[in-house]
């Protein structure tokens, strides 16, 4: 303990660099999405390449068809060590509307936004250039004091997280040898409040999925037709109004294969985290919690599997009214997805569901969209303990393992590709406003984050 | 019998000329949604007026907000004299595309299109210029032969029913007491087949309605949020889902109140009609019967109370995926009513239906469109016997008595502005490709209509 100790002070000696490094990292308009300024996202990544080749990792810039990315090796190299891949991306989001900001968005700069607390103002300072630095400065002060870093480190920056990673997964296949690791570190998610440091441990999977009903070859009039001629609107909401029961589950066959119970011991952690049904709802001008009966809107959120139509469409939808019946009518359904459902039964099991239900002389087209299996650490990995356990000592309170619903597309894909499970740590507040304007990083997130990967490399090396 | 055989003489032999006459009124190219025919609607009704005159009837274009009105009074002015209102409209479709016209629009020439089967082609022939010449060129051979029509006789051509009829209700409210009668003759409708003659006894009413589900204030993203925030698309597809039982039945309570099953003769007779469901829904590219169980085909579309979705909308129906949780979804729904169904009635008890199956925290709001009541013409009139009697001894056949599954504003109008009775009878067949190029009348059409409303005529005056 008394080397990291050592380790931590060197952190904190180092933090007005630190500081002064993500202001120069955060001056840099690494927008994605827009071409003009595709020269300032490489520049973000020669930046990043030249300050770690400074920490002595090997680090390089690696082109693909978009912008490039940045691969680092460092750490430990001899056969002893465990090996960890970290990701984040530097490239942010566009800034408009600009004449929202009251500061310039690449003009980083330090405030005092309320006694004793300061953060720095800026697009990217907390998504994800602030958060991914904490990773690099924390790897600093191990060089600092004990030569290396305790763990063989691979880092991995994109530059288009911000615009749908276009390349991330060719790039992944092409270099999957070099990337694979014992572990993904992640660092792009929140803390749970300004006190709670938070790993996320699972991620819901999301099967989506688009079905036409198709009746009569064209549409009628529903003077003539109408209460003899089948109305696909009516099959279409017939097939979905029965897809939930009266509880709330959802009626389709198969669907909760692969759903584990949350563990006591887990939900009786969500309980002390305090989000209630009623505040998180209130928010959205709603007051009580849809989906499936008796359970917490954390498990609803985290824990449970959804179907959800996302879209529907049929007949006429102008304005003023035509008495039509149409020719087809169609939804877009989307399935959240938890434990091991598998994507592709679930989507199977739909269509069965669908196929059921419509009449013989009617038709049904369904189109793919998007799968991804639900992402979960599994609760009792050393792993997990080790990480939880270097946060609570730096925060101070125990962190939280909690749940996201929706999904993280790079943490899939070193899933599937690489066979690696990942580790999300974030220290971004809920008002860090990122994506929109007057984005900021608390100070305390970048010093204690720094800290706290400085713990959670310690406890991963032993 | 004597005299009712010179007429119908009088009427054949005059049957050169009004063919003559059909193509004066079809050469004019009174198009009524199109401004820049304005200047021939009028001329079509001064060309009405001047022929009404003629006949003895005091005739006179009638300005409106619109195309004018012909409005003509003849026949019997005694008290002892039966009043009738003759409606038909002299404007007509536009012709588009003209290229699929294999003769001129507005060119009517007479062609044999089968052996013994001749038709007088050109926009109008049919709907409706040849149609309401019908009943004129019956009253002249009345004139002819017996001085004058044994009916108080007046006419209302209107020159907006293609589109509209926007002026149709403030002249009717204007001249309620000119126009008013006893009952309506309407020739605007079709025979039942080639042979068979037919009155439309009945047109089911309408109540339109739009329905909207309003659940969070905002979009939402269904990963943070699905399975703990209501889905107004669920909620929609719920409530809509539940109209209708597992026999078909509307399930709204009080929908039947009103509805009465047909009579058993009638049942009879229109299974005599040989209308199959598989005929009717092959055609349409189906082969099954939705709607109420144990209904044939004809008690569905004609007798039966229907509840329609027309249209319904709600989150992302674009190209691809989104997976939002819609903050509002809605639907376009309408109700074909049959018997003393009340149109307002039916809009109170579906918004009860709706109120009660939506969650306390969403809300719904309701916008009315259009409502009419069902129009019947009791099977015991006695108009309606002497009008069947009398077209079934012009054709030869049982005239078939039918039902209409859609509406005719104007005899609605009739029904509520006027409180009078429609006797709907018309020469039109399933071939006159009416709105649409080639439209056509048969000849036989035209002759032995004219001769029908002779009989008719002469049915009615005794």
């Amino acid at each position: 303990m008394a080397d990291l100790e050592d380790v931590l002070s060197a952190a904190d000696a180092n933090f007005e660099d630190s500081l002064a490094r993500l202001k120069d990292l955060a001056r840099i308009r690494s927008i994605s999405t827009d071409p003009a300024f595709a020269g300032d996202c490489r520049r973000a990544a020669e930046w990043l390449v030249g300050e770690l080749n400074r920490l002595g990792f090997d680090a390089s810039v690696r082109d693909t068809a978009g912008h490039p990315m940045v691969v680092a090796h460092g750490g430990r190299r001899d056969d002893a060590a465990r090996h960890v891949l970290f990701y984040g991306h530097y490239d942010v989001q566009p800034v408009d509307p600009l004449e929202l900001w009251t500061e310039d968005p690449f003009e980083p700069s330090v405030k005092e936004i309320a006694p004793g607390r300061k953060v720095i103002t800026g697009r990217g300072t907390s998504d994800d250039k602030g958060q991914l630095l904490t990773f690099v400065e924390a790897c600093r002060a191990w060089r600092q004091t004990r030569g290396e870093v305790p763990l063989r480190v691979t880092i991995l920056f994109e530059g288009e997280e911000e615009s749908g990673s276009p390349s991330l997964k060719p790039f992944l296949e092409s270099n999957a040898d070099e990337l694979r690791a014992e572990l993904a570190l992640v660092c792009d998610t929140g803390m749970w409040d300004a006190q709670t440091p938070a790993i996320a441990v699972s991620l819901r999977g999301l099967t989506g999925e688009e079905v036409t009903v198709h009746a009569a070859n064209r549409d009628l009039h529903s003077g003539y037709y109408g209460g003899a001629a089948a109305n696909p609107i009516h099959v279409l909401t017939a097939v979905l109004g029965d897809m939930h029961d009266d509880t709330g589950r959802v009626a389709i066959p198969g669907f909760y294969e692969g759903v584990r119970e949350t563990p006591d011991d887990i939900k009786t952690m969500w309980e002390g985290l305090g989000r209630t049904a009623e505040g998180f709802l209130a928010d959205i001008g709603l007051s009580q919690l849809s989906g499936e009966e008796g359970r917490s809107v954390l498990e609803l959120t985290w824990a449970r599997p959804t179907a959800e139509i996302n879209g529907i469409t049929g007949g006429y939808t102008g304005a003023g009214f035509k008495t039509v019946i149409p020719a087809e009518a169609s939804a877009k359904v989307s399935f959240r997805l938890v434990g091991d459902q598998d994507p592709d039964a679930i989507r199977a099991a739909f269509r069965e569901f669908v196929r059921q239900r419509i009449p013989s002389d009617c038709t049904v087209e369904f189109k793919a969209h998007g799968t991804s299996g639900a992402i979960h650490l599994p609760y009792d990995s050393p792993d997990l303990t080790k990480a939880k356990d270097a946060l609570s000592r730096e925060w101070g309170k125990p962190a939280a393992l909690i749940g996201m619903g929706g999904s993280i597309p790079v943490v899939g894909d070193f899933q599937s590709m690489l066979g690696m499970n990942s580790l999300l740590v974030g220290f971004a507040l809920d008002d860090d406003r990122i994506h929109s304007p007057n984005e900021k990083y608390d100070l305390r997130s970048y010093q204690k984050g720094i800290r706290s990967w400085v713990r959670i490399i310690d406890a991963l090396s032993t």
